[in-house]
């Protein structure tokens, strides 16, 4: 059996987390038992929702185990089967996490047609849990209306860039929030947004109004912090928040308190936090029209690939910080 | 005609109000013109809404003009009519604010028929807006089912004693939250809440969650403060948070930070602000349902009569503090 690199989840970070908290391993990959298949990890999908799987901490999902490969999305090729009705070079939608090899017997497995969903890693973003999150989210919670103005933050993102070019789709005035000038260029030249702002910068709520001067109508919540604290004042009655993530705060456990209630109160708005998991099933059509509008040129996805798995640690750091530009993948083996 | 005493909005406060704000003049009833009829001000509501109307801050209301007779809801009697269609001796829910006169051409207007609401001044109270406010806001927001629970604070006052009941009748856990021994035995003796917690008192949190051992999956928020953060980390997944008002905070406009939304995503939880004149359409049944569980002695409540319209002011002022028990009118006439 080829060798099975894993990186470990080795200890439970405080603040941000470290390389001292992984633990990269060759271990000899299993072997499939009757009924179960060896399959070899093509991408992983690296997601902020991470880093709160790293921490055991009350949340909606158990967390990653000591000692474990660390959970993850994956994309996987099937190379040796025992299990009836999958086949050497079949491709899945996986959940094995942070490793090169794993058995599985089937179980939760999806199906993908590389002739369908190309690249196969779109399986991760656009046509996986961050693209769902987005329609799902979007459509649930922020029932965007024609007219109205949708601001996302993360906007050059997994989730948020599909956030919204959806949002035009419905005849919203997009207004995305991202890092710096270039991701700003992306989402607005290449994305279709009507506008995008710098939370880089001083007088962030100043130009958030200036872009949106009809007032905000959803803000879709990916990051908390300072990007929340300059949209609060600046949404319209009856407004709509979906909060789908607060990257800005994952590292910092003490933040703690949120936006003032009583606009919440006053301005009647809705906020309501949502897991895509749960929201999914509401949409089963979501994923095929995601894939026709990208074939279409309708909607863009844009991937930020890295390459080996030994890369994962630090590029999962990155993300926390932002520094990636689209969708973040590791191309684990091809 | 007869001399028309008034209470005049004089300054707008900073902090707590207080009698300075108003003014007590009298002037001359004004004489009904044609299709117009002379008021009479039988009973007077007050309620913690009206804080907000004496500031100009913004609001989803206009403020209350200075110099004018403060806003407030009425039950009037007709003195004088020249309006077809209304006879001396009607009986209206109007909001003609803290005077004892006021002509109107019926617009706004709603009769009563004081044998089927009886004592009248309970449409200021369960068979009015706060009645509806309870009830609106519970269903639509709260959406309760059998074997939840529901918190909900100011559980003596005028909404928050309609929620409970209603949460009841809905097969709920009720649990409120009322200041001080002797309103805490009412709720549970009289209005037949499973609990009650005084908020006066050290170990809040921990008297809540005895109170609520299995959560809170609905919250039913009357009054922010130290209230609210006590609820805050016994909530549910899943839990509904209405927000219909903020008593403890109205004096204090520098509170400004709200819940943790790290726990509104964590929980998948809802807020939702909201005001009862724009639920109010969606329950066209809802006053004759609470009108029969009255009679029925299924729901039960009780008034704080206060009698004379000079002494609004000082009973408002308590109403703030939470000095009432129950729902506060104030008696002008009989």
């Amino acid at each position: 059996m080829p060798t099975n690199r894993q990186i470990l989840l080795k200890s439970r970070p405080t603040g941000a987390p470290s390389a001292a908290n992984f633990e990269l391993v060759d271990t000899p990959a299993p072997e499939p038992k009757d009924g179960e298949m060896l399959l070899k990890t093509l991408f992983l999908s690296l997601d902020p929702y991470m880093r709160g799987r790293m921490s055991d901490g009350p949340s909606y999902a158990a967390p990653a185990e000591i000692g474990k490969p660390m959970v993850g999305g994956t994309v996987s090729q099937v190379v040796a089967s025992r299990k009836a009705g999958y086949a050497e070079g079949d491709i899945v939608g996986s959940y094995v996490g942070w490793q090169e090899y794993a058995v599985s017997n089937g179980l939760g497995l999806t199906r993908l047609d590389p002739n369908l969903v190309k690249p196969v890693s779109l399986a991760l973003g656009l046509l996986g849990m961050p693209g769902m999150t987005a329609y799902a989210g979007l459509m649930e919670i922020g029932q965007p209306k024609a007219g109205e103005t949708v601001v996302v933050s993360a906007a050059s993102g997994a989730v948020g860039s599909v956030v919204g070019q959806l949002a035009k789709l419905k005849g919203c005035r997009a207004v995305g929030v991202a890092g710096g000038p270039e991701k700003c260029k992306y989402v607005v030249e290449q994305l279709g947004f009507d506008a995008c702002v710098d939370h880089k910068g001083d007088n962030l709520r100043e130009r958030l109004a200036a872009a949106a001067p009809k007032g905000i109508d959803v803000y879709f919540e990916n990051v908390g912090g300072a990007t929340q604290r300059a949209v609060w004042p600046l949404l319209n009655n009856f407004a709509r928040v979906p909060v789908c993530g607060l990257i800005a705060d994952y590292n910092n456990p003490g933040a703690g308190t949120g936006p003032d209630l009583r606009t919440v109160l006053v301005k009647r708005m809705s906020v309501r936090g949502f897991i895509v998991t749960e929201l999914w099933p509401k949409y089963p059509n979501a994923t095929a029209e995601l894939a026709q509008w990208y074939r279409e040129g309708k909607i863009k996805y844009r991937e930020d690939v890295v390459e080996g798995l030994e890369r994962a640690p630090e590029a999962f750091f990155g993300l926390l910080q932002g520094k990636n530009f689209g969708k973040l993948v590791v191309k684990v083996a091809s």
